[in-house]
């Protein structure tokens, strides 16, 4: 890269969108509000400015020490959202009377984290949200999961290209007071959980060592990590004797995403933790089945999020679905969002004496909703022709030398290759 | 306001999108991307936020007062951009050897100015921005202004809404040259000719004697200042016999107009400069015709941008249009976007065991396109359909107690209260 381009470049980590990036970009959009409108969801927005003291409120450490943070300049320390999640429940809190619940909402927002850069990390990313709040079943989370596969769906992906890996934190916490351990060892526990498939035994044993944890807890723990299915987890249940509530929920979230058709993609996973600590309930996280790259959606329950900011306790499940990794994907598997589109059309001509009859007849295909681009000056026929082509457009209209005294104009199909003529009688009318 | 309220609001100056705001900025939105493409623009976008640097080179004073700017964790100078003309330009100066010209770019930015809260300001907006870079021609801004308008139409505000005043720099140049003024001079004529409309003849006279400009000369500002209609720009350019290509190209300005059919929105307003410090030749405002908002949207030739910031030369034509004083035109004048939509459905149910058939209906409802709003949980009749009402939903389904048994559901159109009944056979095929 020389320095003429260097200068050029955005920020780093933060990204340009040419035209052929925009297309990929607006189809990743266009199936996530497809998919969101499709299931009744409302869409929603808030500015990627926050206040900088909702937004550490509830987020885990790691993320802290992520947000851009700045002050303005009458002193108020403001960021850019990491997430959109506290926001969205600013704003129900704000109007928490007036809503109608359960609401649920969407949106695709920019979110921004100040981190290293490897692949399919960017310090910005695009999120699609969708959030259910106000209902206590897990017909809130099956909605969600299902709504999300409708995208995947309409971006090309089927229901082989992904695995749902769900856990419970819920769950999680009746096995732990099952086995006796201590609250305090929990957060151990819990990055040991996230660490899982990343160390072998060994490693996990020393880590838990160097928390302090004695020998026989770090037995009862490693009892907690082997287990590989629902089945072992309630098995383990039967034997403490604690509550039925969470494996009830798991198994009416299993037969519900059965209704869906989608419960072959879901699989139970003790070691899906998420990162965040606003989570109580369900998590889950959807990754290809070939594991090659990072999550490619991810959410849960939160039921006391409301709450800790100020609002009326209100239970809420949550997805985040960000556009960098999808984007990977679909370009691995070749799928492409070519540019070119039959609605779209080119107008040219020879000589500026012709202009106006070219605008006219741009003006008469926009009117049947055509989008039309209509050359700024006379061209030769090659050049427009060539032009065209790369344009994107289907069709194209050239005006040559004696065109408009013969009434009729041709007509391009810039795909087959095939022409008509069109009487221009036809084409100016008002 | 009470206290619970002022916590969950937005940073002052920001906005938050509830589904009744997301509604109308996505009416606008939508025509502005419409227009676009209806005349053959390609999307692109870039992060909002920028390099300090490229935001400060060429923006107006004014502007980088008011650039909310920050470091990052590695000590870089970022800030939210104010504008996006500067990025456009950085953008295609790095591929400037690869984009085929002229090429015709539009973009829906977020745009970030620290300014005093009036009404019409907010400290964010969004930008609908139009540029067409690499044509010479006023094609290119007689095609913006067309664009713009074509928007307007779509929002449904017809050509007598509003009125577009344009004067043109390089006329200015002509007119200041042939009346002797020294260049030094320039900045305060063009300060006072952007007061003009704000201040009377007394005090422009104390501006111009403050500014240190002799008798003789404020004689000559005066000349200028009085200028009302293109006709007497002409007189004093025949006096003067300076250079005609401004005014050979403000007549082909109008001529264009007038082919568009729209040359009776467009007025020649020797007081319309722009701040921006980048134009150099024809620039424009829009206004509504009653005078009542702030400028709609403005725009204009700079020929010198992608030379300024490092890129070859190249000449371009942009506009910029904010989302905040058209809502305020559309809601003054009672344009409403209201919430009922034909493709949305609400299916509801009595009891749980029925959630499984509901779920087939709105299964059944999507493949049709529709978008469907499934009940979460058994809901009583009543309940069900006073959530429907609100939800903008034109149709509803809702699974009475015999509804499954006698193999029929009962369809509602919520506006004309009229019921059909609908085989289940047909819904619930796979």
């Amino acid at each position: 890269m020389n320095e003429s381009n260097k200068m050029h470049m955005p920020p780093r980590g933060m990204r340009d969108f040419y035209p052929d990036d925009m297309r990929i970009r607006n189809a990743i959009f266009n199936a996530w509000r497809q998919a969101s409108l499709a299931f009744g969801f409302d869409e929603y927005d808030a500015c990627v400015v926050e206040s900088l003291d909702l937004l550490i409120r509830k987020a885990g450490e790691e993320i802290v020490e992520q947000i851009y943070s700045f002050k303005d300049k009458s002193g108020r320390d403001l960021a850019l959202r990491p997430e959109m999640t506290p926001t969205l429940a600013r704003m129900i809190a704000a109007r928490q009377g007036s809503l109608g619940f359960p609401l649920k909402w969407f949106t695709i927002a920019q979110c921004f984290r100040y981190e290293r850069m490897t692949r399919g990390r960017k310090r910005e990313h695009y999120q699609w949200n969708l959030d259910i709040v106000g209902e206590e079943s897990v017909t809130a989370e099956t909605e969600i999961i299902a709504t999300a596969v409708n995208a995947l769906k309409l971006l090309g992906l089927d229901k082989n290209s992904l695995t749902v890996r769900f856990s419970s934190r819920e769950l999680l916490a009746e096995l732990l007071a099952g086995l006796g351990i201590e609250r305090r060892h929990y957060p151990t526990v819990f990055l040991t959980l996230d660490k899982r498939r990343k160390i072998n035994d060994t490693e996990t044993e020393q880590l838990l060592i160097n928390a302090g944890i004695d020998a026989g807890t770090i037995k009862k723990i490693f009892s907690l990590l082997q287990i590989e299915s629902l089945d072992q987890a309630e098995k383990m249940l039967a034997t403490q004797h604690t509550s039925e509530h969470a494996m009830e929920t798991i198994r009416k979230f299993m037969t519900l995403l059965d209704t869906y058709g989608i419960s072959d993609m879901v699989a139970f996973d003790i070691s899906v933790v998420r990162g965040l600590a606003y989570y109580t309930g369900i998590v889950f996280e959807a990754f290809d089945t070939c594991g090659e790259f990072r999550a490619v959606f991810g959410g849960g329950r939160y039921d006391n999020l409301l709450s800790d900011i100020g609002g009326k306790p209100a239970t809420g499940v949550g997805l985040g679905f960000g556009d960098v990794v999808i984007a990977e994907i679909l370009s691995a598997r070749n799928k492409s969002f070519g540019n070119v589109s039959s609605g779209r059309m080119e107008v040219g001509y020879m000589e500026e004496t012709q202009r106006i009859t070219a605008m006219k007849i741009a003006a008469s295909f926009r009117k049947k909703s055509y989008n039309v681009g209509l050359s700024l000056k006379p061209e030769k026929a090659k050049a427009f022709f060539s032009r065209a082509g790369k344009s994107g457009a289907q069709q194209a209209v050239f005006i040559g030398p004696d065109d408009i005294a013969s009434g009729s104009i041709r007509l391009k199909n810039l795909i087959s290759r095939l022409e008509e003529r069109i009487p221009l009688s036809h084409l100016c009318d008002d």
